[in-house]
């Protein structure tokens, strides 16, 4: 027998996702300010729909950045507290001219959702969202305390997040996080995310004197900014793979034959992987694939630009280019000390003629793992056992979730990843989407979680909690 | 007494002014397709304004590119024929936030007019074409054939300059060219140019899969389109200043301590010009500043690009980036050979994982020496001195006339530059001005180079001519 909160779900799926496509329409990208509107609008959709289902106490949070989304029910007096986390704000769209379908306006194909924001984090934050009110509306009540909170501000490093926190520790006091981001690993393989990677992030300009200059009339003797980022770039690797930035390796365990097997022993097949991205195999010498994409660092240009880019050609030596650079850490690695030395790398090579400057910092977060014996990942993988009939594997992810160290950091609890996006859905991308089976894959583990849930007391957090106020 | 054909001009000047006015306000950029407007405004205005002038048998001449317009003064049989040349294509006005006052509305300021094209080469073009016509106007002839020509390809390498003359080669037939273009290196020294060096053009573009990655999911397991342009760019040069691309220097014979000697009496404020640009002396180790400028080749990068660029991060490996790049060439080298090393080079170096494709191919134009004893040089040297009261200094410039390399070949004729530009004139860069000084100075030399020229007979051009089909 269907249990009766997944019956309503499943009776009310179309409405479900009905919401969820006037939820991407609006266009919350955090990155760039000319998106104020869509942040906003964002925002007042889900104060609306919090207080639809059921939850209490709707409101912002704020710290000076974007505002989080709140709302709680704290019916269940001695159970556990849970803050459920997702997040409202998406990638930026571009390039544009790559999206088959306009990235905010919904679009159905294939059994999948194609919009900017439907898989990161939209959709898994929506079948949370569902999931609870429907015990609200069909039990009227949860097994459990719920604190909700949408941040607005994970695609930018979550830059006030800390503040946010810190500012309501005691409103948002909780036993553990149960977080809607963070992606399965794959459509074909039942995993759980026991692990992410942190990032730092910032960008940099070099000039090379007053104004750009013509290259006949002062080619070969004066320095180019763009030949400066160029030469600044490539002396960040190595060239056989390896960052070349002094001390970006400090801090790292030796990876432990037991880690090595675990992931050596994950079915993942390589050839397809780069067949399929029409790309080769490059990274880190003496580590597998899957080994550079979860317990090894990297760093990335995300962006490159300066001089004429327009159409036909321009014979200037340009004196202002400019880069965007992020990172992604492992456990060991200190954020903080990682960006500085990736900046004094770049100051330290700049040549004589140039002069490097750096803005945008971003959130610095260190990687995350959840303990392994923690119970609330427990109860996660017995629930999507219950919901699909698998045992999942444990899996780590590439990707970073800085609320994890961040709600570590400041609330002294742990984070278990429930998502149901997953990661081929081409998230920072164009043509993002979402498939309407993990839809129904989410709403049925959710309950399923619930339920297991249940049985859970307070007391089996204590031994994990770290430092951290009580729960309300 | 003044000259009077130069009083007619002085007492005409505010009107010269304001047809140069009109001139500029017309967007003449030939590099982008979306100022195609302007490109046949300028051609328009050329049009009405040789007519206005006296000229005969004016008309657009094309071959598949831009059109140059044409005009001739045919009235001295036996005479020598001059080919009288200048360009009313302009370069993009690009980065616009630079520019303190709309590119294409001109500006008066600090005796300059400030305007997109101006000094390249809008002015130096109006005092040719006003002079010529004041003699016909106030002596009713010229003392020789003169045939207009006004190229619309300058700024983006005459791709189709050397079609257009052999196309017309009989119509364009000449015993020497005076260019109107060619800038006058310095203001505060009476100088000729006698040397420009060549380049040449492409662009590249670096695929690295079929589409951008998130930099969580996929990073350090695939490469980066950026750091491979960035890797390849790096390549070119070998870090003390000297193009690392095989074969790039082949050919070119070593400097003569002649040569040498004649650069080192050039009075040159290497301090002076390195503090008013802000930056430092980079450059080919072994030779001064002044040979990297004039006799010695480069390769910069003009335009690099890709990932995102908008305000904020993105944290997206990108699949896709780009560069623009050209070069300057001395004599020995070949631009054929040398556009070809570069690009050999770039493929060779294209790491596993990447694809490189090139694209937009610009003019190819070789350097250009005058001969040293060729009448028309002697007799510009001379006007120089007639109308400033000072013997010019003979030097060479850094920039690139494709037109004397192409004219050579195609009309196997001389050019000697007699322009009133002068080089620190920001003319391919933001806030491009000619100074109302340059106007008069250049009325003056350009009557005074008229009368010289009244005794030079067609026979003492033969010994210079290759080749050539016989002038009108």
């Amino acid at each position: 027998m269907t249990d009766p909160v997944l019956a309503r779900l499943q009776g009310d799926r179309a409405a479900i996702v009905d919401r969820l496509c006037a939820y991407v329409r609006h266009p919350s990208v955090s990155a760039d300010p000319a998106f104020a509107a869509g942040m906003r609008a964002a925002q007042d959709f889900l104060i609306e729909r919090l207080g639809a289902l059921g939850f209490a106490n709707v409101q912002r949070l704020e710290a000076g950045g974007h505002a989080a989304v709140y709302g709680e029910w704290l019916g269940a007096p001695g159970r556990p507290t849970y803050l459920v986390y997702g997040h409202y704000d998406v990638q930026p769209p571009d390039p544009l001219d790559k999206w088959r379908t306009p990235p905010f306006e919904p679009t159905f194909a294939n059994e999948r959702i194609y919009a900017r924001g439907v898989s990161d984090d939209k959709g898994p934050s929506i079948i949370a969202l569902e999931t609870l009110g429907a015990f609200l509306a069909v039990e009227g009540r949860l097994p459990f305390n719920v604190k909700l909170f949408l941040e607005g501000e994970e695609e930018t490093g979550s830059a006030t997040l800390g503040d946010i926190l810190a500012k309501h520790r005691s409103l948002l006091a909780a036993d553990a996080v149960i977080s809607a981001d963070g992606a399965r690993w794959r459509a074909d393989l039942p995993t759980i995310n026991i692990g992410s990677r942190g990032n730092t992030g910032f960008e940099f300009t070099v000039t090379t004197g007053v104004k750009d200059l013509h290259s006949g009339r002062y080619g070969g003797a004066v320095p180019n900014a763009l030949h400066v980022v160029a030469e600044l770039v490539a002396s960040l690797r190595d060239g056989q793979g390896s960052i070349a930035v002094k001390g970006f390796y400090d801090g790292i365990p030796p990876l432990s034959e037991e880690e090595r097997a675990m992931m050596a022993a994950i079915p993942f097949d390589e050839d397809g992987f780069y067949e399929s991205l029409d790309t080769a195999a490059v990274g880190e010498p003496g580590y597998t694939t899957i080994e550079r994409l979860w317990v090894r660092p990297t760093l990335e240009v995300n962006g490159m630009w300066g001089g004429y880019t327009g159409a036909g050609g321009k014979t200037v030596i340009p004196n202002e280019a400019h880069a965007k650079i992020t990172t992604r850490l492992v456990p060991g690695q200190d954020p903080d000390r990682v960006q500085q030395a990736v900046m004094d790398h770049l100051q330290r090579h700049c040549p004589p003629g140039a002069r490097i400057a750096f803005t945008g910092e971003r959130g610095r977060s260190g990687a995350y793992l959840v303990p392994p014996d923690h119970p609330l990942l427990h109860a996660a993988e017995a629930a999507l056992q219950d919901a699909g009939g698998v045992a999942p594997m444990r899996v780590r992810m590439g990707a970073t979730l800085p609320m994890t160290d961040i709600v570590m950091r400041e609330l002294g609890i742990d984070t278990v990843m429930f998502s149901f996006a997953t990661s081929d859905e081409d998230y920072h991308a164009p043509n993002e989407f979402f498939r309407l089976s993990s839809l129904d894959q989410g709403l049925a583990a959710w309950v399923a979680l619930v339920r297991r849930l249940a049985s859970h007391g307070a007391e089996a957090y204590a031994p994990f909690k770290r430092g951290a106020p009580a729960a309300a």
